[in-house]
């Protein structure tokens, strides 16, 4: 159940066996089936959950009843309401699943007696924490200054496969078009290609 | 000129004498005059910049020539455009001195080196992100869902006071109101109080 974690893990830092072995009683592993909810809005986001297989999203409905999308989880990427989590206040959006999960959560204490008991998690954290904030920042310019096939292709960059994997207003929604757009970008992609 | 540094990381981890010796060579010490540039929209962010005295901002001009202040850094906080710092791509705003400044500056490589020779910054830095992180979010968060009466007392909670040391219409641009609103708001504030 921890293997693609730990995957990411030794991307960024090297763990001892006997570190590895400290780390997993931090988290509950968790299987979510297709459709059901992480976290709904107006709830506390008590977890931040790293995906091991499957897919999970976030996404917030505004007063219209749109949905829009905010992130997109496929295995090995973390997902959660950071602000939520980190400040206790209630969440802003809702994370649900994709494709059936496998998923490994942790709470805010259960991560700082981890953080504790592994130092050297705290540079695996500080890492995670700034790639959040440049993926948050980039969002905001993209969503500004991009037109809609570099956002496209922006997308398939950090996820390859997605455009298979989920529904096509989804993405359109989380590329903040409408899906006639989306179909003309994809159109426009494969006659270049 | 080492000593605001030495309280606000004291505020969050503990440093042994050694390590706080250790610590300094990494910082570039550095006067600024009121109305310099610490940094020029398109250029390389290549420091982070810690205030230990006077105020610095961030701003951004649209394509019409208006200012919107991103960011007041007095003593003790840190300002950097962070994306540009950790991606390396050009620089989307500009900070210069609203008062004239004694700043740390730190380089990418630096800060690097120094969290491999005090692994306990490690903690720090990280505390430094998710801050960061939370008040990005706050920041989008609270332009979309709060009224300006909200926002000015948000902000007079994080700098208590910011009202007697920047120009009214700088802080109307942070807020995102005009100063005429935030002319209004005051009054307002002032008569309940």
């Amino acid at each position: 159940m921890f293997e693609v974690l730990f995957e990411h893990i030794d991307k960024k830092i090297t763990l001892t066996k006997e570190e590895e072995n400290k780390l997993t009683p931090f988290f509950i592993p968790k299987k979510y089936r297709k459709r059901q909810y992480v976290l709904q809005q107006g709830d506390i986001c008590k977890y931040i959950a790293f995906v091991e297989k499957g897919m999970l999203r976030s996404f917030q409905v505004d007063d219209k009843g749109n949905e829009h999308v905010i992130q997109f989880a496929p295995e090995g990427w973390w997902i959660a309401d950071n602000y939520s989590f980190l400040t206790g206040s209630p969440s802003s959006y809702d994370i649900d699943v994709l494709e059936d999960a496998e998923v490994l959560l942790i709470t805010q204490t259960a991560l700082e007696e981890m953080l504790q008991a592994i130092p050297v998690m705290e540079r695996y954290m500080r890492i995670l924490m700034q790639n959040s904030l440049i993926s948050m920042q980039n969002r905001i310019a993209c969503t500004l200054g991009s037109n809609a096939e570099e956002r496209y292709q922006g997308v398939l960059k950090a996820l390859p496969n997605i455009a298979q994997r989920v529904p096509q207003h989804m993405l359109a929604s989380f590329l903040g078009i409408t899906p006639e757009t989306l179909s003309r970008v994809r159109r426009q992609l494969l006659k270049n290609s």
